[in-house]
């Protein structure tokens, strides 16, 4: 078995895989399930070689419980990686960025891989097929854009999303989810027919919170894979436990 | 002579209009400029008559101050239009929004013509062919994106806007701007393709701080109008200054 945890700045996602893949994902909140994810640790052999993938700079009470359970190792500049990073930034480079492009290349290693990641931000990762990872773009996400229409004007709705809005709102709610919904749509469109244009066979993977919400709109096939920043990790954790 | 005064939260745009258009346009800070713009008042011949936009509530100083010198017209929900306003929420249309439109359709009465209005949030609004205001859309604007990408997530800078960027961003600031300047091309493509094909002979007007940024990038007409929200403020007075 191997032990990945994804530490968010909410949520904890702890995940055991093994040779064949994913065989349980427990997710708790971390200021609230603090005494949930001991118990949780307590049913996970001490034997499990963890990574930890973590948002959150300096130590704490969270990473000291995995660390003195497990043989633990960090992501970081020195890790070995099964594709070359040519990231020209790699220590800013977020860690679920390079999980996504590890997994993306991992599952299709001799393709030209796009990885869309929906959460807070949309990060777009490349990997192309003689397997280099040439970095991609970050915009914000749903609930970023919604949030920020709110706050920064202080008078529209903080709304919530919903599906299928047309592009002429009637109304002030409308206009908002059209902007904000179809705003997004448009973004991927744009941005997968521009590296459609580049790269010829080129397959494309929609994680994060919000893929759900738009994996269905596109005309040409798109596939979901709900955990690829936890699958990049696991196997990120797989070449470097021994090192 | 007319006065159109545009009160945002920052900025105070101040424009006067003979029969042929606008003559003078002074923009001053609110904050600091209170006596430039007394000054400025003073210039402007009591007789003018006068419209205030503003997205502040309440009365303050500076609509005082317009008001005891000028015979001044609010624009509100009885004002009378040179457009069938057809949004489902009046009381909730942003000024801004409906001032464009009617801008729009001044110029083009007899077409169907989108208003892109790139400022602190980017405001589509449509009047079609027949002189109905139909609504729109409000997405994020260009600086809003970039800080809510920097202050809701804690890791990543706050950047300035950059010309052309590649899809790829190949380090962190580029793929910062990558997301959010192409994001935002891409948007506004997707949404001219989708009112175009909905709207034959569809003419397409860009206005805003941010415009000249993005109106070069098109591959099909768009018209640069810098002061299309204070021209339809204009249109607005001229209808409505005998009432």
């Amino acid at each position: 078995m191997y032990l990945v945890a994804d530490l968010g700045n909410t949520q904890l996602k702890l995940a055991l895989f093994d040779q064949k893949g994913m065989v349980q994902l427990k997710k708790l909140n971390r200021e609230t399930d603090f005494d949930l994810f001991k118990e949780h640790l307590d049913s996970i052999s001490p034997e499990t070689p963890c990574i930890i993938s973590s948002v959150i700079e300096e130590e704490n009470e969270i990473e000291k419980e995995i660390t003195n359970r497990f043989k633990t190792i960090y992501l970081n500049n020195s890790s070995n990686l099964p594709l070359k990073n040519n990231y020209r930034t790699p220590e800013t480079l977020g860690q679920d960025r390079l999980a996504n492009a590890v997994a993306c290349h991992t599952h299709h290693p001799n393709q030209n891989v796009l990885s869309i990641d929906m959460g807070t931000c949309i990060k777009y990762d490349f990997v192309n097929a003689t397997g280099e990872y040439l970095g991609g773009a970050i915009s914000p996400g749903l609930q970023m854009r919604l949030e920020s229409l709110s706050t920064n004007t202080g008078r529209l709705p903080l709304l919530e999303p919903e599906g299928d809005v047309a592009v002429i709102g009637g109304n002030t709610k409308e206009s908002i989810l059209s902007g904000v919904m179809n705003g997004i749509r448009f973004e991927l469109e744009g941005v997968i027919e521009e590296y459609k244009r580049q790269y010829n066979d080129l397959y494309i993977v929609l994680t994060g919170g919000d893929h759900e919400r738009f994996v269905k709109a596109f005309k040409y096939p798109i596939f979901a894979r709900p955990n690829l920043t936890l699958e990049g990790l696991y196997y990120i954790l797989k070449i470097n436990e021994s090192k």
